[in-house]
């Protein structure tokens, strides 16, 4: 027997670890020093009223013969996937029942979809970028090609016809750098997609964010995406899911090749691989879409949002140079006084004793960059921003 | 763009869909006639007071700050791996915490695992098998060589010293045919992968039905199995899980090859594509372990091996040559008077309406003989066999 030695290509990825470990020492020889972490990446309110109500009511059901639930169907409930395609309805988007499947979160399918396509495909990726696009394509043996996302395109890299790409990574909101594609930049991907017989993989975990009506929230607002595109969205950012793990992966039945059909494989997939998300779970997402679980998440969002207005307003009155913070919960600032970004981490920490994320850790083109986060509460995030400004100002 | 090609030689499985079939056009023709299905291999009795406590529990966490869950650590949070390392314990296995990984399911991680190998391993599988073993190895590319489990060996093939293989399937007791092996030929098996630079996947999802001493319950209550076995593990039969979702594997530290260590490798694969195991639902699957929830659970597993007995005594007393229905839920019979599989099911459908599963459908040495299970009612088991008893008497 021999392991899969792609693993040895796999960079060990310290960020979080080394992060941690900065601000364990600082922690150690200041232990007067009040921390504010805004670097985080997790969901810190919980799960609104209708969602818990709805997840007692799962639970029930599975205590009573009459109501109990075995497996389920792999591509998810109906009750589920109905109340997800009127959402899409909802932003102009017409898809099929049976385009719709349910899944255990965004980062899971992402990776897993990978196995529906052959090994020889070139795979096309922001930098910077999550490291998940990155780490699944190398474990399996794929060619990856970097596209630049630098302040000069205002981190959204936009084809290059010189360049083929078969699959395609784009992330809108993108994570890290909160910047957001217009519906005509997307358009441009959807083209170059079509022509290079090229497949989209788009990242859509953030799109709750988005609330300016000229960016996209689905690539399927995005005329012949049907063709070129599978989409990945999440419960996890939308209504604080990160532990609760649903999400939904949304696969065209018009992207087809050679007589291969990219949902019929998808379903084969998953069939073989996964046996569906917990009932219980379900329950709990499908209440999301009520009035009243739609009204309470939106108010949530909400709060995080104003969370991100008061991080960009901050650097509006600093003058620094920033990307998202309008529909997306991270903030990308480059690094003032011409910092590199670990030194911009030391210099917060100690100075104002605030935590983030140096962007050099996403990638080659997050070298000067810093990425801080919405997701705090908001008391700790006005006290940060008072100290950055404090600091540098 | 290419999609994987390998996906063309998966064979469709229309066992199920074919029975469904039939019955529905009997049904059809003969819509007073009362069918009763022992061909499920789904539970039936609902979640155990404990679990349901449990869960109840869980979801209050999550509607409070204080308590709240976002994301969890991949390989499971450590109050249900604490408990599975104790259950592993009463049966004299000695694991460390970080070989245990909580999933949502055998099958996800019976598939998921091969991310780990290489492809160019040759895979050994039992014929007749439980097709995700096959399946999943074709969409990989893998070559697959199948160990001949026949009336002969009593469906529990033994190694082949002149064959060469790198990856073997054990279930044991056995999906589909209830046969398990004992301490002495699992023995024979991990000198075998020992020897050959194997490794071993053992599908241990019907342990919690195995009472005799003599068999094992888990590959590591065997000497030298933690240097080529992993185990995969459920609580969808031991607590009635199939829609809940939860299960473990366990991969040991000892197994190692030039430098690669499997235990490492796939944590690294979890923390890549995999979010772990929703928050709630590990509540409710540790409440299994309780003193309170253990004893719930082994009501219900003895009602469904009530039933197993009952179909087992049905075949003593009717003269037919069977595996199972002792330390297995399922009750795998030689078809009587020569019938073949599809034969035989459509004789029993329509002269006792009785719905069991063609063992034809899980491989070629399945032909002629025939699947029974104990998963369904008492009472409907019982009037089953009734049944049965005056058909073939």
């Amino acid at each position: 027997m021999n392991f899969n030695l792609n693993f040895n290509d796999i960079a060990e990825n310290y960020l979080f670890a080394e992060v941690a470990d900065r601000v364990a020492k600082y922690t150690k020889t200041h232990p007067d020093k009040k921390i504010i972490k805004l670097g985080i990446g997790d969901v810190t309110l919980p799960l609104v009223p209708s969602v818990i109500k709805a997840l007692h009511e799962g639970v029930e059901d599975m205590s009573k013969s009459q109501t109990f639930k075995g497996y389920g169907p792999y591509e998810g409930y109906d009750f589920l996937r109905e109340n997800i395609l009127a959402y899409y309805n909802k932003m102009g988007v017409n898809l099929a029942l049976d385009e719709i499947f349910v899944s255990d979160g965004a980062k899971s399918d992402l990776g897993n979809i990978l196995d529906i396509f052959s090994k020889d495909n070139v795979v096309l990726v922001p930098d910077p970028v999550y490291p998940v696009y990155v780490d699944t394509n190398i474990m399996a043996g794929r060619k990856i090609i970097f596209a630049n996302a630098t302040e000069k395109n205002g981190f959204l890299p936009m084809p290059d016809y010189k360049v083929h790409a078969d699959i395609i990574y784009i992330c809108s909101p993108n994570n890290p750098t909160g910047a957001c594609y217009n519906k005509t930049q997307l358009k441009e991907w959807v083209d170059y997609a079509n022509k290079n017989n090229a497949v989209i993989l788009y990242d859509a975990a953030y799109e709750c964010f988005v609330s300016d009506g000229s960016l996209a929230r689905s690539i399927f607002q995005i005329e012949g995406a049907e063709t070129c595109a599978i989409e990945f969205c999440s419960f996890s950012k939308m209504a604080g899911f990160t532990g609760t793990r649903c999400g939904y992966t949304v696969v065209p039945k018009k992207l087809v090749k050679d007589g291969f059909s990219a949902n019929k494989t998808w379903l084969r997939r998953q069939a073989t691989k996964f046996n569906g998300v917990p009932y219980i779970v379900q329950k709990g997402a499908s209440a999301v879409f009520t009035e009243e679980g739609m009204k309470e998440i939106k108010q949530n969002l909400a709060y995080y949002m104003e969370n991100a207005k008061t991080i960009a307003e901050c650097m509006d009155e600093l003058g620094i140079w920033y990307t998202g913070g309008k529909n997306s919960p991270y903030i990308w600032l480059k690094c003032p006084k011409g910092m590199g970004s670990w030194q911009f981490f030391d210099y917060l920490l100690e100075n104002a004793q605030v935590v983030g994320t140096p962007g050099a850790g996403f990638g080659k083109n997050g070298e000067g960059y810093f990425r801080l986060t919405a997701f705090g509460s908001k008391e700790a995030t006005k006290e940060a921003v008072e100290r950055i400004k404090k600091l540098l100002k």
